[in-house]
């Protein structure tokens, strides 16, 4: 079988690089296509490709621009034709660096932002790499013996726990909350489109714990010790519920410790 | 005590305008401000206001520009002072008219234009009319014995059953079906960061029923027979609801049928 085909979107440093990092040493012979803003700013990820130029593809991407994600979909298709595994990684807590921790720090501009790359900026990913996921040798994931139920593809949307709204206790962190209930909602609209097609295509949110990264670091002292876990641990745990997905698990939202999530 | 005050946003037709018309003629004598996009245009709101000329106020609002709901916010705040109710209506299937089918039918515009009317207008909302609703009287619901329980205001955003992930059974439709998700986590965080206050101001998610509105209109032959209601027979459920409402039921969404819908 060809070699498996992962794209890794917002890939220029954290979760999103991290993944990339993860598939290179530990999916032999796979390929990954790395997408972020501005791939001549991002001096990791132009590192990994100087270690390993036959397997990194970097295209560059903003999720918020509908055309630069056709176009990057175009140019996958060309030389790859197909895609095995997609993940939506790229998110905001909100444009001024910091949640709102009451109303009175909501504003229209940051609602739309936030919306934007964090939910708008995955389901029109999912539009246009769609089609080459239905193309995909289903390399990722476990696969059942029966036919009918094996998948070509699969979609990992990052969530977040505070995206879940019935785990809410807190409030606060009103816009990222809700871009990631409306991701929680596109991940099981697609699991439900793409899983009528065959082979499927599978889709899951995933929450990747709360991380030593740059979108939750200003929170760090209230993280309980033992709770807080390099991004490095984090992909290891999340690439383990990618590789045990099958059609059973589509549409639902996994933490990294594999326990599903509440809406 | 002084007459109850309560604001409808999205009033100029369906159920908004069902909601002002079920406010004048059953809760006597409370008063309602109405507010819509182009209120010159809206004949039947005017014609309300020709009944009702003591207890009707229109108030131009388009809920996608945050500087108009701050301007009617500071009205209201003159003439009123207060708010004993506010319910956020007005909303948007797709700037298309119709609903995504399949994920061919996304676009990034359909989307955000969605998500702004449908879910950043509601919360901007509360943002500008909370410190109201929190000198309101309490005017609607159920006012417990403890004092310390009791509330002042209410915030009702319309929902709909197509917005809940957990009830998600057929996909499509998921520029609305993700706008009121979100929406969804708006209702709960608010009623969590206004439940903190003293009296406090709940926050409720409705889900009106299957309407005989614009909005649903081209859907109907799907809709089975009795499940189909008119907004006014729809809006004396919701308002039944709101009048049930007490702290232990804030932060929830509603069926018509007084069910709670799970997120």
């Amino acid at each position: 079988m060809a070699a498996p085909v992962a794209l890794v979107q917002g890939a220029s440093r954290g979760l999103g690089l991290q993944f990339c990092k993860h598939i290179l040493k530990n999916k032999l012979p796979a390929s990954v296509i790395a997408t972020c803003r501005n791939p001549e700013g991002a001096a990791e990820l132009q590192g990994l490709v100087g270690q390993h130029p036959d397997r990194m593809t970097v295209l560059q991407l903003d999720v918020n621009r509908e055309e630069e994600i056709r176009e990057a979909a175009e140019r996958v298709k060309e030389r790859f034709g197909r895609l095995d595994l997609m993940v939506n990684s790229s998110a905001l807590l909100h444009p001024s660096g910091k949640g709102e921790t009451s109303l009175r720090d909501v504003s229209a501009h940051g609602i739309i932002a936030t919306l934007t790359t964090n939910t708008m900026g995955p389901l029109v990913m999912a539009k246009y790499f769609a089609p080459l996921l239905q193309k995909g040798n289903g390399g990722f994931g476990r696969q059942p013996i029966d036919k009918a139920k094996q998948h070509s593809g699969i979609i990992v949307n990052i969530t977040a726990k505070v995206g879940s709204i019935g785990d809410n206790g807190l409030g606060g962190w009103y816009s990222y909350r809700m871009s990631k209930a409306a991701l929680n909602m596109a991940t099981k609209n697609l699991s439900i489109e793409l899983g009528r097609s065959r082979p499927k295509v599978l889709c899951v949110s995933l929450h990747p714990g709360t991380l030593d990264s740059d979108l939750s670091r200003p929170y760090h002292r209230n993280v309980p010790e033992g709770k807080l876990f390099s991004t490095e641990r984090s992909v290891g745990y999340l690439m383990g519920i990618v590789e045990a997905l099958d059609v059973e698990k589509t549409g639902k939202a996994y933490s990294w410790d594999g326990t599903q999530l509440p809406w």
